[in-house]
């Protein structure tokens, strides 16, 4: 498939049918089809280049030409103007450059990959721009693995691609059997739920995973039954619920803080 | 304006000029000319409908009308079918029930309000979803007050009102001069920069102002030089940033968790 990525897009100006083909790369089925997905923004770009991710093409306003560093040969560079900018963007407000990027071959992690340390584990998370926050919280907290439920929202979804903003090309996200990869593991599951352990009170250890939930329903029942113990953050107002995003990201800075002691 | 309104929206069946009406209310211009803005789904309107906003009008699939409690007589009340709902929500997958909402006359808030509590202090937010997100966890942690620089996001807008889920029904929004503000006050204001004194080590009192700044220039540099001191996320990890509502949430936690003690 990628050859045939690779012959239609030729170095230069873009032509219709390249316009065309990057346009197809906005919905799922054709990133599946091509294993090619996009990134917008140079921050993006200059973060997936040294990363364990190929980048295929990159398309870019000429004003941008300058900040990009001297790259491998097998990229492909087209110079756009804006107008064709818009047409293959999937921003309201294109950043003035873009790139195709390869999505890797099927990972072989398992749930050896997750002791020793601290993983999120996400069962069913609809928002593309959810998934894309727990991302970038996690690269900041140092979380290394984000493991997805099958019925997860693709990582590869353009909004949350953005959402990551970069950190997309260094956590490990994978999607998997959540019931097989939790009875498999042998370190503690804390699942966040609505009546489970103030978190605050929580022992952490040096290892563990923190599972959360799909938005509206939660953690499903089956997996929930897996968790070796719930937590709950405090509800001090009058709120009803928290956002799953927001949610990971105080349960991550909770360990970070502990872990930091 | 509102007299406007009331006449046109009259009970029963929506005529064309009413969905007209309905729909120019997705735009700030109308939102503000009419003094009406739009909430959505059946949870949101239970949570306003006892609050300090007043309900203007509430549009319904018939399957919806049972899950409403007795309603004032001065709520007009029109059952719509799915194809009228899709013309005046402003979501992609409209949730069966909306209310046009009265926006409270301009606030008369001071910095005195803000004594002997925490409050989120915003410099320029700019997307409507972190504005609803930071006012859902504001609302989660009993944070009674969010205040807004004149030129962060319309807390109106469609995005952010259901982003809140309803907690804008009771959090306090208001929008005002910082500089002004900051300067009346005599309480802490802590201002989350990336240079500032390790969040996990701050001694936190009874009372306080978090200051958060635009997703991507951070806190202006006049309302800056306000604050009386800078706190900082510990970074553990690679990310380059945490997003604002992230950063909002985890140092609402951490107040939180200080104030339980």
């Amino acid at each position: 498939m990628q050859e045939t990525c690779a012959s239609l897009l030729n170095q230069g100006m873009l032509s219709k049918s390249q316009i065309g083909f990057i346009k197809s790369l906005h919905q799922k089925k054709y990133r599946k089809e091509h294993g090619i997905f996009i990134i917008e923004g140079i921050k993006s770009i200059l973060e997936f280049l040294p990363s364990r991710f190929q980048i295929h093409t990159i398309c870019y306003l000429p004003q941008y030409q300058s900040l990009l560093p001297k790259l491998p040969s097998n990229i492909k560079l087209f110079e756009v103007n804006n107008a064709e900018l818009e047409k293959i963007s999937t921003l309201q407000a294109p950043q003035g450059i873009l790139a195709l990027v390869h999505i890797p071959k099927e990972n072989s992690y398992t749930a050896a990959d997750l002791k020793g340390t601290y993983s999120l584990v996400l069962d069913g998370i609809q928002d593309p721009g959810n998934l894309g926050t727990i991302i970038r919280t996690a690269d900041w907290f140092g979380f290394q693995h984000v493991v997805c439920s099958e019925n997860t929202v693709e990582v590869f979804n353009p909004k949350t691609a953005q959402a990551t903003m970069g950190s997309l090309s260094r956590v490990k996200v994978w999607y998997t059997d959540l019931e097989i990869l939790l009875k498999e593991t042998d370190i503690p599951v804390y699942g966040a739920m609505l009546d489970g352990q103030n978190l605050y009170s929580v022992k952490w250890g040096t290892e563990g995973i923190v599972l959360l939930g799909n938005e509206g329903q939660g953690v499903s029942d089956a997996v929930a039954a897996l968790a070796s113990q719930s937590i709950t953050i405090p509800k001090a107002g009058a709120g009803e619920s928290l956002n799953v995003a927001i949610s990971a990201a105080i349960i991550c800075s909770e360990i970070s803080r502990n872990l930091q002691k």
